[in-house]
């Protein structure tokens, strides 16, 4: 692997991007999270939390204790939504996760000293964005409320975000029901108003991709006994094993949110192709899914479809994105 | 009419109303405005504008000017949504107010000296809430798209609001379709933000109500006659007269979001009944419609409906209320 | 009461009218039933059964033996649908009805000689249909499965049907949920079929109106007083009783369906305005709602509806029908 | 090839497959019908029509002038649904199929002697159904109008017909919108009764294995050469190969109908799985898609779906389903 490793790195900006996430922590969100928050090349200007895979108490004390984890005190964290934006929210996916959302062993976790913002999400967002000097890459690695909420109430902030990048839905193909991801399902509305029509660069990084990057025990094994980050973060799997093992009968884990920020550090680590999205937000069996439009052009156009689109990963070189994750979540000290 | 007059000076608050009005005039939003500025028991702390009867830009406009009119160059205005929470708007419903929003007479008023807040109506609102020592009553007359938003990001606002009052909504009837009434069905989505599962006290004035209301010639030639705000405001009602003779057949108008203003200021003006509120966010023929649960309450709680009601507006002495609109509008000097 | 009497049976029609009757029954269709098997301005032409207040076997089985009650071996009856048209039934309506649909008295009534036509539902409405000479008035008082699948796989069948009358929808109001009257939520694409755009002469009697002919106990009781039928009637009522003195607080019943058979007998004994309706389908709280657009002609127009009305019973002289009603059902021998 | 063709012959069943065609021709349903009805082991019972690719009367004038081109005098036509079943129709697909449905060259086609049967299509089919001795394989090859009035208004017919095959949907794509295809597209509601919770054996061709056996000019240009039948079917295509030119870049045709045609002759020349299968029946931008529960059977038991399958068609032999295509077609003198 050395090579693409080095290849890896080669992709990372020379200059540090500048960076908000949004999350629900979460395993995979974990993983995100660390990523981000020990890159060299990323600027961590705040972490917002929303309600998700957790409610939105645990997801909040999640993200503060997995930034201590990582030394990072210094980051802002400033707790967001707890519910979706329109209909209140009746279902949870604690399961996967384990019921704190980190496999039972949150409360291992050292707690930060630093604790929440007094703003909120919303408005911590807005004003980082409103001080930021370049361009932000706001990553949203939950539910997207917090971040349709921004885009509607600060119309005006979308200037300083030069890329959102999503962590959501699939290409026909659903987690929590046939035809919608988490993320998305558990905030369809929010999802819409973020994808739909979507102005500025926005990707979208759906669960088809995100499976084909599973980590194997080869990988997580690696990664625990890299040093103390990587076995904390492995520490936090056994729940979220176990649900890969009983449903899809394989022994490894998806990281959806990582390959996500993965994608916000190194740019074009995953292949896009520009699709209008629109998300489903009636009540039938497709609510949550993500309406990718993959006709020809020539087609869209004889149908009258004309949205801009959405930057939507269609493939990678898994094993360099598989990389890519062990290496920055290796080397750290 | 004069006792009724003394009544309903009575029924005013004796201490001013703290009070926010977020509007998309419209010219009963002009009688509403007015109505908010020009009373001395009303403490106008912030003025916020939405599309809605046209489109941002002239909403904005038009609020600046109709406060230079009430002579308030004091009430800070801040601009909002131009678009609903989730679903791009297609449709304006320019042509019942006129293209400018009021009858075409909008250039006719002055400018304000004071321009536009730099902040937006989400962060004005929530500014000001938080440095309200009592609470405040939010009077929402447009599109709720400004008032979600502030609700869903910031919540800890809520508890500022002493009440919120809403004009929009009908009882199993619509204005723009056979089952919605402009306000809502312009943002579904938010109004069932707003309404579904309301904490605290909300009242809905819905357009069954304010058609009881609405006043005649006679009462138009009053306020005319009573002074230059009476002179100015009568002055922008052409267009809408016209809407109201051409589709009702009758020779009036309704000032729907002035009704709504005078119970803002005259708490139990209007008689309402608590009811849990729903509003249909599908796009089939009931989109919009307040899904007003009007089934008595044990039917209710054997169907498992167990929502906190909306105070809806059902009923009132209706030359009540317009004895209240004409004085009010009278007696500025 | 006399005179009112009298009035009634000039209303009726003097030569018999050929009648289907479509049923769920339930204790007010076993009195819509009665009416319609009785009388003898009724040629009662077949007698069809679906799925609604209790499951389809039960409802057909209550509707053979209210006929044999009534004496009638000789009307067919034919097996209907068992489920909605688009989306399979969850729930039924037992409580209202009693576990049998006639408030546990079911098994009291005589057996029926003459068993089920070995026909569909449909396929006996299309027979008898093509036979007929002269217009038929179809009356349905359930869910509008069968009726929808009629129109749908016959549409040559409408030509022979004179006048479709269904108890269905509401005002602006429901029962089983805030929005939705029984018949038309059991089956709202159904509904929506039948009732939209509706070709010809189609009368829908809402709950409005039928809760305003809701008969007391002295009507009861002079029923009961009046034959071995009124009798008869009056005891399976029980159960349906006590669900008006439990959800609304008075004694006495709704004979929903009977008001729509009275109207089908005696047309114009309810009066009517012709309006516009649509169902709503989505899944959203005004599932099952009939959207009926009361606006003028002159906004309808100017909003693009040109849909052809039905003739919705909008008031009546409520003393008279329930005069018609008793002095038809008491007056058997 | 001959090698594939022999196997494909293997395939076929020995005793003639009794098979009923609903249609709504349409170019590929050219194909399809020429297949049935020139096959030595298909004994086609009745052609159905339907609304689809162009309007009633075309596609039932069509399907008579295809039957008279394959000599077919015998087999009884019977004309369907004209609209869908709950929502009327405002669109048609007439371009991708000329505006008579054949390219513009449905006149050069002889007429039959044989009109309609005067039954309609659901009780032609029932009928048919009623006399067979053996299981009947019903093709559905148009909008699923007719099938679901069947099987919803002659539940009895359920037990004669040995399998569905329909021809239809997508795996998380479109043709008529980002989400849907055509035939479900054009009504889903009827579709949704057919394939949700489908009971018996039904196999579902979606277009995403239609387009893998897409054919090419070599294909079209040895059909041409093989007689008179290859002749006229390839002579309906210019407008339909225009089509695809235009919107896919390519040259040759999608013969969607025919491949399931070929299934319902051949069982097993497809390869399927079982999966869940629900229509999505909003108005939102997921309108008509087939949502397929691809979710590992452990995953969907987690979340409560316990439908039984409908078998969609996955995979197949593109060139064995080509040539057997071919060979059909060629082999008639
Ligand atoms: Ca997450
Ligand atoms: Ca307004
Ligand atoms: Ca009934
Ligand atoms: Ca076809």
């Amino acid at each position: 692997m050395p090579d693409k490793v080095i290849e890896c790195e080669m992709i990372g900006a020379m200059t540090p991007t500048p960076m908000i996430i949004d999350t629900d922590p979460g395993v995979d969100d974990a993983f995100a999270i660390a990523l981000a928050a020990t890159s060299q090349d990323v600027d961590l200007l705040a972490v917002t939390t929303v309600f998700g895979n957790v409610d939105l108490e645990q997801t909040t004390a999640n993200a503060l204790r997995l930034l201590a984890v990582c030394g990072r005190e210094d980051v802002p964290v400033a707790v967001g939504a707890e519910r979706p934006l329109v209909h209140a929210q009746r279902h949870r996916d604690s399961t996967a996760h384990g019921d704190d959302g980190l496999s039972g062993f949150a409360h291992t976790l050292p707690d930060r000293s630093t604790g929440v913002d007094p703003r909120t999400a919303v408005r911590l967002m807005a004003d980082v964005l409103e001080a930021a000097d370049e361009p932000v890459t706001l990553v949203a690695i939950g539910p997207l409320t917090n971040v349709a909420l921004l885009l509607a109430a600060h119309p005006e902030a979308r200037a300083k975000i030069g890329r959102i990048v999503v962590m959501g839905g699939g290409l026909g193909r659903g987690n929590v029901t046939a035809a919608a991801e988490f993320n998305i399902w558990a905030d369809p509305e929010a999802a819409h108003r973020v994808l739909a029509g979507a102005s500025g660069d926005l990707t979208l990084v759906p669960l088809d991709l995100t499976h084909r990057c599973a980590v194997d025990q080869a990988w997580l094994g690696a990664l625990r006994d890299s040093g103390p980050l990587g076995r904390t973060l492995v520490g936090l799997t056994p729940a979220y094993q176990e649900t890969y093992r009983r449903s899809l009968g394989w022994d490894g884990i998806v990281v959806h949110d990582a390959v996500a920020v993965a994608e916000a550090i190194a740019p074009n680590l995953l292949r896009t192709n520009a699709f209008p999205v629109e998300v489903e937000c009636s009540l039938g069996p497709a609510r949550g899914a993500t309406v990718v439009d993959g006709r020809s052009a020539a087609v869209r156009e004889s149908h009258g479809v004309l949205a801009k689109g959405v930057h939507v990963a269609v493939d990678a070189d898994v094993d360099q994105v598989r990389a890519f994750l062990l290496d920055r979540l290796s080397t750290v000290d």
